[in-house]
């Protein structure tokens, strides 16, 4: 039974209490949160108690941390955690800087404990049955890659504001989709994008529609789509072409049915919002690290695959400004 | 907070016991099993005790009754409860004898249950989207239906011997939603059946292959398929043709992953097994009964369903072997 | 080079002459019509000349006849045609009455000529690829065939009133399909009907709805589904079950265009008039009927598979009134 | 009645001449071919005549040449029918070098006769109706286009070797639909391009895997994807999205049969030759030259078209090559 100090009883922190009530083989102990009511509320719920930092990673009964608090509380909590000896699973970034996040994965390393990152997609099961397929063999080698992301609409504007920008905090995923599936590092990027769906974005010196070309020292090419906005809810593909065939990996509906009518044949659409979508995706994440930790084996993404692909994001950035692809 | 009791800790016992532990509002109390060991292992599981049924159903801390245990087992400890005053979730069928079905019926009315039937497929996330859309009227007044229900595979012949045939047995479901769907009781039943799957079945006098048209008053059709065997897996879907436009429910794939090659485009088969294809559904029943429960509302379905259904079940194993139609 | 005369240059004389036009073993010689103004545009458009039935049939240059008459002129010229040795391609059926449809094929069977009767879906791509399939052995032995079949919307009932009903009319298709997928004769006929869609045509002692099971001697089950109405265009579909699998030929979509929008994702309809959607079909049934006469082998549809589908309609009308299986 | 001299009668010029014969309003009536068995079969199937360039230019009963040849005749026989004052249908490259292309583009203006470019798939009726959608407003303001272009599988090297490379030869169809469907010239240009599918394409200095993105003005972004392997057939796609939706053309597959089995839902695959797969667009693009000619328009795609697809080509290779932008 591994017991779990969770920061950050939000949204998210949400998602991941209930993910681990579900575990057999786990159980929140306690949680964290600048807001009391909100750590009580969610503690409450689970059998926990409410704590501080300090006491909390000191505690000999907590076994593992969950970091799902704010972005630029996570480098610090994760170099806490690691002082205190604790395995970490924290919400993708470290930080949205790549200094910072480099040197908080040092922190880390040196002290030895497993740092897995929250890419949650890996763990999405359409994702996972295509890279399996892929590591099979089944297309032979991978010549050419497409993700597909898209939001539903674009966030608040004081959201965008500390975001990092659409490289850093949406297409950051796209990067690590990219890496996972390529088997290959990236070594140039090309970048263009836009601000078209909202003009306040732009005004913050942000984007909201890019396209990004990936090339590896091999010769694969992927090609990346993002855009804050799909007015037929949140668009996740990844297309695949190897030297025997095509995978392809499509959006999941909100339910099967179709009417065919004078309009046309209309099926549903995708389902609308990520903590749906991802679902799945978040529960077998927690089962992973729970899994990695009880079998003492390396979690599938730790915090050098977060720091790659942030390396991936200011390299897009970059290239999406000077208009010449960026050699890495 | 419903505290149950439930008899059964079998296959699909386990199910309704995990729903039961994932609603906030419910909670196990007590666990009947003719098997010790099973009785103990899923008590254990969710903090409940074993028990008996006499002592179970005196328990005024039991609030309700979930009845999963073997078929034969149904009206008796229906009856049982209801003489308790316990509102009961019963696995379908009451009783596979009609006459049978209807006294455990008529012992529940006259105390004044809730008697809510397991015809689970109500409750499917998309049966459940293309019910509503009818009853908004989408495609204006229903005039077709077909009901496709296929198993991967036939079951063993120990239980076929004691299933009732596959009308009862199987088909049962497929009436329960066609009377859904029509809002409307058939008037006349006409079959067709076949031994073609296993000559085992066919030995014991049942049939495997089985088509049926149900016809309602005002003139609807229903055409039924059902097969012992689908190679591609468990083949659930409906479809209705209205005067305004047709609505489709189709299986649910196994991913949404697909492969392009040589041989064709080659997508998921539909989920294999009745418990993941309906997994969802089985836990929207019993988030419905405890509804109804909760707010003394009259569960969706009820014993009178499962007589019906028997009825049209017992009329078709007739027509299959006259060749007339039979009228209700 | 085979020279036609045609009787016919009306809607479906025009396709005929277009797809004799297009065979390079083939030409119009001389067309036939009861409209002097009909006739002359046709073989205008085409280099022919006009002709009465009995100086064309009499025309030694003349090596074969294709009749897309008025019905009722139909068992009339066959047998004209057979006295003077000329093959024969007719339009569906041969006769609305099958004794006099036999009468015809007695003649011409006699005459010894090639009689091709045109159920023109057995040459649309679609269904002959499922039917190569199927004989080819992909879904093992057949079980469950189900075609649907419906009309975008009902005819005008000047039709309606020498069309033969529903069963005749529309459903004879159906029945051929059944036929030659099949492989083996229906033993049993099973109907029901009713008049929803259009009430005139109820008046007319018609129906507009029907279902039909047919089962053969050796248990397979064939469920056939018509209606005078479907709001999203002309629906045509095929799904063949079997011991291995089984194959389904949808619809023809209007274009692959699919959008995405905030009321889900609409792809086309299906092809919305027969011409259209079996614009193939009859040229490759043209071209078979050619191939046949060059190669001096039987046509694959001849007027026996006319009176045997005709069979099947008066079995399926008894049917529908007395809701008794009709034994064949 | 307009009647064609056509230069060339190889794979493609039977095409032509085989869609020149099934418009009434157009007739072949002079084939020219540096073989004379070619050009006389073709001319014999068709009811024309062998003839000689010079001879058939200054025949005052040819109102239009079509250029057929081999594409280093191209610009030598556009310029020649400017001179002879006839209106040209010409196909797709005016000439692989772009000086050369532009000089011959300005000699037909200068003659004023009508130049239409052979960019077929313009007429494909799937992608036409994508564009007219587009242009309709449906997916209102145009922000992300993607074109999926992959071919079967590689050509001969003795044809690779005179193509002019990937760019040039086969990713310029993807540059006039990416220009006709973001009705804005691009104004940036970045590819990447590899040699992946067959060593022998990368001896030759050329590539075989390539991915483009453009850059409109207004910030429009658009992804190209060429490959010249696609084991399950001929991938020919386009996806754009708007801010009100996204459309999407699909592949077209050789039929609509679905097997269902142990494996999966197995679809067929795309048609497979360029032939089939825009043979709809080849007797449209004809039929849209003969009525331009009718009617005193100018055709939907000019010479003007095919020296701009020749620029973003040519910027393309740069950018390949330099891992830069090149603005336009």
């Amino acid at each position: 039974m591994i017991s779990f100090c969770q920061f950050g009883a939000g949204r998210i922190g949400q998602i991941h209490a209930a993910n681990i009530a579900q575990n057999p083989k786990a159980r929140l102990k306690t949680v964290v949160d600048v807001s009391a009511g909100a750590a009580k509320a969610l503690a409450e719920r689970y059998g926990a108690s409410v704590g501080d930092p300090k006491t909390a990673l000191a505690d000999p009964g907590i076994d593992a941390v969950l970091i799902a608090s704010s972005t630029d509380t996570h480098a610090d909590l994760v170099e806490a955690a690691a002082r205190a000896g604790k395995p970490v699973l924290c919400e993708k970034p470290l930080d949205l800087d790549r200094k910072r996040a480099q040197a908080c994965l040092d922190v880390a390393t040196k002290a030895g404990i497993p740092l897995m990152l929250g890419f949650n997609r890996r763990f999405d099961p359409n994702f996972a049955t295509l890279h399996k397929q892929l590591r099979d063999g089944r297309i032979g080698r991978l010549e050419l890659l497409a993700i597909t992301s898209r939001d539903p609409g674009p966030p608040p504007l004081d959201y965008v504001k500390v975001s990092g920008g659409l490289f850093r905090d949406m297409m950051i995923h796209d990067f690590d989709m990219a890496r996972w599936l390529l088997a290959e590092e990236p070594v140039a990027v090309m970048a263009a994008a836009s601000s078209l769906v909202d003009a306040g974005i732009g005004n913050l010196g942000d984007v909201d529609t890019a396209v990004v070309t990936l090339k590896t020292a091999s010769g694969a090419l992927c090609q990346i789509s993002n855009s804050r906005r799909a007015t037929y809810g949140y668009d996740q593909r990844i297309e695949a072409l190897g030297s025997k065939g095509m995978l392809r990996a499509g959006n999941v509906l909100e339910s099967t049915v179709e009417f065919s009518g004078a309009d046309g044949i209309v099926g549903e659409k995708p389902l609308h919002f990520f903590l749906e979508r991802y679902a799945a995706a978040y529960r077998h994440e927690l089962d992973h690290f729970i899994d990695a930790l009880e079998n003492r084996r390396t979690p599938m993404v730790t915090g050098v695959d977060g720091v790659r692909a942030l390396a991936l994001a200011e390299a897009a950035l970059e290239g999406s400004k000077t208009g010449r692809a960026v050699t890495l």
